[in-house]
């Protein structure tokens, strides 16, 4: 479900970044490589857990002699308290990987649990929680990982595999029904056209102009509901979006509605908390 | 202040992930390159903009011919609705980098916002904000060039360069004098020595190593006013941290402190609101 | 229409690998830096003509100082003969960048020449001609970029970027419809999901699973002509492949066909001939 | 005789071009990773066969479990319908690798077979068949290892390994024999000289100039044959160019003639047909 | 002590350098795969040796299946005709990487017996000796690393990480305290302060100036012993640099002295003389 | 003369290496970018200068406002106290590319200055001084520039450019006529063979094969000339190495002798020195 090839580079990357070529200077001036012993991650609160894979991959780069097992499944609901993995091998390896393993781990669990919370509710009503482009520059790629492991859906990747037109697109070429007409030329054709309307005369001109998916942006529920009922008899796909977040989402669980997509899974979430903690330690 | 070659490489990496090799099949298939015009981004709430040099580069990569002209400096403190940027050029160019921007500067400004409101308050008592190590993995240069925007101060940028002693480099040698000992012996004659400590024990032991440096781990604004009292004769350094956020810093803001350091400066802000919308189109 | 980054990053990689960084041993032993001139590509025969953007980068990052103006537009029909480019600047410059222009020219006139052929035919019929990813490994977006400029589009980029279930898919679960269920269940909402089919029966279960489109994959123009009338009244689009080529494709032709896919467009097409010639030099 | 590093760096980016870090969406969404199974590699025509080693780092990296044993021997000459290649693993690895691997082995066994063809008729006469750089941009050391493999011999690699002063050169400076005399004061002692000759006057010239080797470029056979006379005498080394193709490769094979280079090798053969099949599925 | 990715990258880049992609023509075309021996290298000369991790290296990547077994400690004292390495395995990966193994053997050996000899007087009278920013480069890490390796320690890695007030910086602002008052407010809480002074003025300036280190430069050991008075009641500590040589080491090993940096230890040692020799083939 | 990428990246990586991303601390806390000023680069003995366009782009990539003028040419022989460079613009520019710039200066003169001597030397007899493969691994095309600059001439770049056939290929075949056998079936035609033979029995043989160039290892100045008498009837063209130096080189410009090669250009060399200092301060 995350490439391989993505986990290796992200994190050798992320070391390189903690320990530039020198090192770790504490560790390393302190404690003597035929140090051994086992240490443990705990979740510091509940959470949707997320980034084993590289926390794991984070041990295996420093050392390969290092055994990180994970001992909950990636996207596991857990308790205060649980113990998430197991590390054991040298202690200066583990200490030098500690901090870049828990920034994943935080991180990337904290975007899972926010996705989890609001993708349950939307289920129950059959409806699809998706995320965005709103992304941390760089990560994205990332970041939509924790959204499905969270239980969301990715929308695009990115500019280049997916159509949306926007209100900047309109103003520049003057309506919907052009900027559908032409892109209809150009792109794939194994792709939809969805288009984003905030009103209901922009709703209308893209029902017109044979669009496959509406975004409904910033409308109220009620609005909502009154596209609702114009789009499902025409079986145009509704996606709903704008300033949606845990607080307000069963506002927006309107029968009918196929997607939600939430710019806060990734840009509004916070990191969870998680600690590193040496056990036991063989001289 | 921040790094030439840093904004250029991860702009580029940016526009990468979010254009692959494609480019943007919306705006190409809807936009003609013939059609100029002029944006602006707004700020969508009171923030301290961070990131106007990397949102320049976006455009400036994209399209050496788009103006990308900053109205307010970085650091500035703004009021909702205020004008960040201008654009002129090819409105193509200008949408294709929209996202790209708006996300370095949300997060960023993020980040320096939040920072601005405690070092404001820190600053008063002369007491230093610093940040930590937990950021977002490849991405730490940013967010600690936004904590210097936002008033605060770095702290060490990796393992490779500071030393700082914590609890598992002193379980792992049995004690604190030990671990001073040993890495006295190794590190660079330009660096000081610190030490965590969380109790009185482990702070007397610190006092008696020679340290130069004691950061006061998760200690009540009580307890930190006691280790103040005995440090301060030492001339000793002191550094309080663990679990200081907005919310309770006034509490840590404690006569003799001389540095507090956040964790949350980076992974407990939460991205601002910035949009950018095409004012003039000229065909 | 062809990312400047990829042009830029392309020449670069075939400048070194020309040149490595010893440089043109011949040239830079005959040929003073003194000494200016002007040369000119021309077309050995006629050709639709393409690369143009990539063989001025190979001048301009030799030696800025280098003019390389095209004379004729990208994706322009050219007689035999005809002058392509004049390149003025200095002659060492200019035959350091020969070949590796010429490369870049003669193998992508090549795509595009044989694919304007074909897609002339088949524009008359209102049939979309089609690449696919039967492409040199690592060049695929400059082979696309050819069919474009061709007068062909382009099917996905990659296995990333659009559903294309066949026959091995189907083999590995047991049957169209349970393929079908599958991914819809999985992929972005905003792609269509494509089959391809060799035989009547998996025709009409592809139908009956609710599919977009459907690949007519090795079928006779008759075989197709009676999928045709099945499919038409389902609103399925309709993709033809398998062995067609320049000889056969008004075989192919057949109204109510959608989309002819083809890969020799890539892999059947050979390169057209090109060569650089200095005509004066000035001592 | 290929090199590893090549091998695992170009396998690498073509795999990137087809997956970028997303993956195969249909093959995801279909195959559950548990599905395990037997696939074949089947020439679809008859070939010398050429890239097993890059097919098999294809599934090499994409999923270390998965065996691919290659049946054949790379450079042997395949009947129609032989078992190219036995994979054996996870269906779905096997299914992401299928194109990438398949598009190695027709561009790379189409150069080989090629090759072959005309280096057999050559090997008769004790002539030597070589390539030359007109290759694929960046891609020419894997052509001309196809090369080898078809039994053909490698012309220079490039602009900096080899001396070969071409017409373009003398056009710059004058003369032959002032642009050979230049030469030799720069160029490494281990190298010879060569000259392009396209006439007798030239032909004349370079034998006064002490040449190592004359390329007769674009001669008729009779041409060449009386070259041939003036130059064996002189103990000079005779490579014939222009034109030449398997169709008329053997007026060229004229007793005397130490090298023919051929440009078609690589920029004229087409790619050999090959299918890879799933012939066990093991759920 | 040395970075294991840094390794792996050196060496992949040295080899390249020179194999290119090409590889070793002379041995691929003598020595058959078939062919398997051992070599030995061996010291030409008294050394420390220094760069054993990179020799393996080199014939690890080559050919994972040779077995370079080193007979030696890194860093120990050899005699001449020691043997430094034994490696078994196929000869032609043996000579291709033989240039590689030595020169990174001979450069850093001889850097590291530079050091010592220098290193171990100093020691003495405990006084450390430390190394300077003169480093070939791009490979300043591994320079330090021989340094160290020869008992020597590292000053700065490079203008990041730590803070040497120059004559240059106090030239453009006038003075020394403006200097230090300057960079105390900037510079990271846990750096040290050092200034370079190469008179007694000067000197008188940086001690009121609270700073932390002292560099005394190009003084004769006379002024150093004046300066070491005045400044050992201070509590700074003294460094003295500048010309300082193996051969003049000796008059600067002056009581109360800190730490001598020496820039010959990277830029004026010499390499030290070491072979390979294949001892026995097996065919 | 010098690859401008190789320039670039050099330049790139090694101010990367001083500045990582942090940049300079001491500079940027000290002198504010408003300040400008003029500084000089002054030879601090007599040089032949070589690196100057490195230097250059130094400080080009820290500062494009930055004018960095050369005062003498690269090549150029200078006295001590020679003005070598100006360098005008921010203070706070030039203090950072400082110590790079010089690094560069002072390691690829130190190479030019050493080979111009021995050079001049050799050139009055008419033999060409060649360079070796002992480089500093990964900068091998920087340290053959400095020895073209001094009059030296290269050898081969790498083993992938040129045949050598040394002691180890002989050992590991059985006899150097079977080697030259071998090996001319598989190099390149445009390829001399050059053998290094240790004694008069290896010299006979390495005649009768049938190489193009001998190269006399080791052997002393009374050896070189009796096997120059047995060469020079033959044509075969003479190279002599091992061991050779400034101090000796006057013994082997022997008559007759074409090249002599020696390793200490590169690995035996010195750096020179030479100074920056800040002249004028613009405030």
């Amino acid at each position: 479900m995350i490439d391989k090839i993505l986990v290796e580079e992200v994190v050798k990357e992320a070391l390189k970044e903690d320990l530039s070529t020198v090192g770790d200077i504490t560790t390393e001036g302190i404690i003597s490589r035929g140090i051994y012993g086992r240490a443990e991650i705990i979740a510091g609160e509940p959470m949707v857990v997320c980034g084993l894979p590289l926390a794991q991959e984070v041990f295996n780069q420093l050392d390969p002699q290092v055994h990180a097992i994970a001992r909950v499944n990636e996207g596991e609901s857990l308790d205060e308290n649980s113990l998430v993995m197991e590390i054991k091998g040298r202690v200066a390896s583990i200490l030098k990987g500690e901090r870049t393993a828990l920034n994943f781990l935080g991180w990337l669990s904290g975007i899972a649990t926010y996705t989890r919370t609001i993708a349950r509710k939307a289920e129950e009503k059959g409806i699809l929680i998706l995320d965005t482009r709103k992304t941390t520059p760089t990560l994205r790629m990332l970041e939509k990982y924790a959204v499905r492991i969270g239980g969301g859906r990715n929308h695009r990747f990115g500019l280049y595999d997916a159509v949306l037109i926007k209100d900047n697109h309109i103003r520049a070429v003057g309506s919907i029904s052009e900027a559908v007409r032409r892109v209809k030329k150009s792109v794939p054709h194994y792709l939809k056209i969805e288009v984003e309307v905030s009103n209901f005369q922009e709703l209308r001109e893209a029902i017109d102009s044979g669009v496959d998916i509406v975004m409904l942006d910033n409308m109220s529920p009620e609005e909502v509901r009154r596209a609702v009922s114009m789009l499902k008899r025409k079986g145009i796909l509704i996606e709903v979006s704008g300033g949606i977040r845990a607080e307000n989402i069963e506002d927006y669980l309107i029968e009918g509605v196929n997607y939600i997509s939430i710019g806060a899974l990734t840009h509004g979430s916070r990191w969870v908390n998680l600690s590193l903690e040496v056990k036991e330690v063989w001289r």
